[in-house]
């Protein structure tokens, strides 16, 4: 089964894809989509619709899982997240119905057993599970095969959590 | 010149399209598209940017007007109609770089000249500005019509509001 994660984000939208047999993971590729915040918001949103197609063609995913959002206390830069979750959500939405979603806490939880866990315990493990030379960089890249194996392991759990 | 404006939500999206001279502003049609909120939010999504998608080939709008978005105090509706205008903004982008926002004492001071009017003087307004029998429902679609005569005499003004 293949899993692609997808951390949402206007500026670095970071996306990890894996393959797994539900106990062991293999990462297949990961990266991060750009937009340039000197461009209009309309093509920052066109250009993430258009790569995360690009994804979905590329990679074929079974199911995908997106990092929930976390709200950030300025409403501007909410907003903009939230637009570009919804882009890609469509984007995603064209090709499965496939869509699951997990807080920073379940991935905290699911990756390192502990759910308050550091950035770097969580990119230290991704790097472990995945058998990885180095730490995937960018650091939203990361995050995105995070998520991938929160949504593998939590198939194995019978706990994953649709996009409602 | 044709213009189409939009007022952005997730369960209803308003939509009205104008023809105008500069001066004078004919309707040409004008709607609502609706999702129902037991589906999921991507298919909800989906749907919003099919339609739009439609009313963009439809109508071949010159240029677009978006109604800006009033930040609700509930952070989850702000995040869902975000979302919703995101997927709005990307499927008019696929056809026109010509997109505005105007805020809603914009609007307000364009239709009466007065930034506190409620909403049934600016209804009231938009019947008598565009000939028609009645006031637009649903409510939405009387405000996208707002917004898009906001936009209809902006230019006449030589102030019109890019999206960023």
């Amino acid at each position: 089964m293949r899993i692609l994660g997808i951390d949402p984000g206007l500026g670095t939208l970071g996306w990890g894809v894996i393959d797994t047999d539900g106990v062991k993971h293999r990462v297949v590729q990961y990266g991060a989509i750009l937009t340039t915040p000197g461009e209009a918001l309309p093509q920052r949103l066109r250009a993430i619709f258009k790569s995360v197609t690009q994804l979905m063609e590329t990679f074929q995913p079974d199911e995908v899982a997106f990092e929930e959002l976390f709200f950030s206390k300025n409403i501007t830069t909410g907003m903009a997240v939230s637009a570009a979750r919804g882009v890609a959500l469509v984007a995603v939405a064209e090709k499965t119905d496939n869509l699951f979603e997990y807080t920073p806490m379940q991935i905290k939880q699911a990756i390192t057993g502990y759910g308050k866990a550091d950035k770097h315990q969580i990119q230290t493990m991704v790097r472990m599970m995945l058998s990885l030379g180095e730490i995937p960089r960018p650091d939203d890249a990361a995050d995105a095969l995070a998520v991938a194996i929160t949504h593998a392991n939590s198939m194995r759990a019978g706990q994953m959590f649709k996009i409602k």
